[in-house]
């Protein structure tokens, strides 16, 4: 081992801007973003690009079970676990071009990079792509790297069912990516990725050196009062399910500005019913989606959210039931690599910072089982999961040149090609 | 002219309850509620059966341009304009038994009556079922007696679409109902209706003498923020659409209890976007739904709405828009007709009390071109369109037996018929 030849090694970014337009193309909207939902036609074109591109870089392509697919580079030493980089190819309904596509195709160009300065590595490389991260059509999210991490059996990810009642095991079949076999050892983890929020372009950042990720707890509302016509039922006579949600919509964002560490709270979806214009609302559910960086902060706020949803509920004489539906403790990222990834930005004269995911990622899963870490990017206004995603080509050069680095950092180069 | 034979004579409760109950086994739902929708299949049978009994009775039928079904029952004057009885046969989507459907039954139990007591009217008496009063399938609301009213063309009415993008002009024909001709004079409208809401129920009152109706102002409300990762958004950064939508939800309730006149305020349709659990918010699409008894004081809640609205958006850094979609005003029936109706429940010995309509009715735009009254029983826990809907017979029999009176009243009786 040695200092890698990689000093001086970069990445080509004119071919990853391209890469990334080109997969872009494949589930295109009008409006310039990405419909490329989990396990549908256009997933697997997705996929399929991938694997022409893996196959023409040299890689030995594997599926698991669960769809994710591995596609490696060996190493000079045959004893030494993989380093894999990656992250998703699958996006929201309404998604962009680079949220998960952008950790893909960094990994592709971090090997084409190396193959083009026929660079070998001591430990091989592995560039993966997920199944299902973004889970808005099978829950779990993060289906693929939460089976290869053991957070859950392939089974019960392979069960899922989305709203046309469609098995995610069939669907897999269906777009010819189910493969075999579970998860195989690793020797570390590394993702990049936009950051999806705004403050890395509000501090004029190039590169947010991912500590880990906020916890999250996920709850499931229901406020249960009478339905009633608009019309003839007096003010005082109604029990009217959206009072008390609305409530609670403000009451969350109370939660969220008053407790420390990071505290976010959203309430992102609402179904009123019968949710007629004339008709007052006898029931609504909504979600309520709770974050911090601190788990017992986290718990705090949990415990007010539910404190508060019964008591909204009394003064308005409707019924609350609250059900916690997902829990992620918040993640820390192996401190060697993190620090690894801040002295690679800092070796290429990049801006950078500190930095906790508000999201969940792969990466997160990822983190159970081998040393882990995150590179980010900005992207424009923060903006994210949406049409409108944007971030600029010399921001994700720079990103992947860290990833570079530091996934040669990890792997090793043969004394041969060290400088 | 003298005074009516009907001192003595009284409608036929358990007839008027069995035609209400095998009526309501046309579009019977599991639940016990009544799916019969305007101008489908199901409508048509309901229609079938009104006209078969109709005809049973000796009554001659017409049907006009826009599905309006009359059955006349002659008067002794040639001269006279029809005393009009109705209401409507079609039904919520999750309807119940007696919404409409009590109005015109008991329009019907008021003409067999008369013929088993073979008691002729000076006046004609004339059952009507009006097309389309639910307007849950065919905007605009109301649209058979609107037509009939002169509020609106036929031909508007007609070319109405539903949500599968069928003409209401083509179902009507499909039906069957698709008749000639429109309005014709009338002399006096009469409408027998459950309540609609808790009010006599909750103060043990039989019969409500209905005074008018509120008057309404619908309004579309939109604001407009950004879409935004849950995660990694912190709160400052965020422009929710929900914040904004929930503390109108707050006001719209704020305004409706705080002004005089019978004020009222509903937020009953509420659609978040995208609604995706992990997404800020960026648009939320709401009615509102404001009503009163007095006009000023209607138009005085509309502007607050508007202007709190507009606050409400520029403190949470969205955009709204606020487009009123339906005015009607307060409508104020005939005074000499609703103080028959007290009359007459007074005479009958019957627990009544002046009551506003807080839901618009057919009699709502008949008032408009004939001198119009309603008459209100009670209904079980105020609770209208829904399936649960329920009315006692001995409630429904008291209503119907005041109808009676108060038509024959306005009709007058031969002279031979009179005791």
């Amino acid at each position: 081992m040695s200092a890698p030849k990689a000093t001086g090694t970069m990445i080509d970014a004119e071919r990853l801007w391209t890469s990334l337009m080109d997969l872009a193309r494949v589930g295109a909207t009008p409006k310039g973003g990405v419909r490329r939902i989990t396990l549908t036609d256009a997933d697997r074109q997705g996929r399929d690009l991938f694997v022409r591109w893996a196959r023409e870089a040299g890689l030995t392509l594997r599926t698991d079970e669960v769809g994710n697919i591995f596609a490696r580079r060996p190493g000079s030493d045959p004893a030494a676990l993989p380093v894999v980089i990656g992250s998703h190819l699958d996006t929201q309904p309404s998604g962009g071009k680079f949220d998960g596509a952008y950790g893909v195709m960094a990994g592709l160009e971090v090997v084409r990079t190396l193959n083009d300065d026929g660079i070998a590595t001591r430990a091989p490389i592995e560039i993966v792509s997920w199944t299902n991260e973004e889970g808005s059509r099978f829950v779990p999210v993060m289906m693929g790297s939460g089976v290869f991490a053991g957070v859950f059996r392939a089974e019960l990810a392979l069960a899922a069912k989305d709203g046309d009642g469609i098995r995610a095991g069939d669907a897999l079949k269906r777009i010819g990516f189910a493969g075999e076999g579970g998860a195989h050892p690793i020797d570390a983890y590394f993702e990049a990725h936009i950051e999806q929020g705004p403050v890395l372009e509000e501090t004029r950042t190039t590169i947010g050196v991912v500590q880990g990720a906020l916890g999250q707890r996920w709850f499931d509302v229901r406020f249960t009062g009478q339905d009633a016509h608009a019309g003839p039922t007096p003010m005082d006579l109604r029990r009217d399910a959206l009072i008390a949600a609305s409530r609670l919509v403000l009451e969350v964002n109370r939660i969220a500005r008053t407790y420390p560490d990071y505290a976010r709270g959203t309430v992102g979806h609402m179904q009123v019913r019968p949710n007629s214009r004339n008709v007052v609302p006898g029931e609504v559910q909504m979600s309520v989606d709770l974050r911090n960086a601190n788990d017992a902060t986290l718990r705090a706020m949990a415990q007010d959210l539910g404190t508060t949803a019964q008591a909204l509920a009394d003064e308005c004489q409707v019924e609350a039931v609250v059900q916690e539906v997902v829990y992620f403790p918040p993640c820390h990222f192996a401190p060697d690599l993190v620090d690894s990834v801040r002295e690679c930005a800092q070796a290429l004269g990049l801006r950078h910072c500190d930095i906790v995911s508000g999201a969940a990622h792969d990466a997160v899963y990822l983190a159970r089982v081998a040393p882990t870490a995150m590179v980010f990017v900005p992207c424009e206004g923060g903006i994210s999961h949406n049409e409108l995603e944007s971030a600029r080509p010399e921001d994700l050069a720079a990103g992947c040149n860290v990833l570079l680095r530091a996934v040669l950092a990890r792997a090793g180069v043969r004394e041969a090609d060290a400088r």
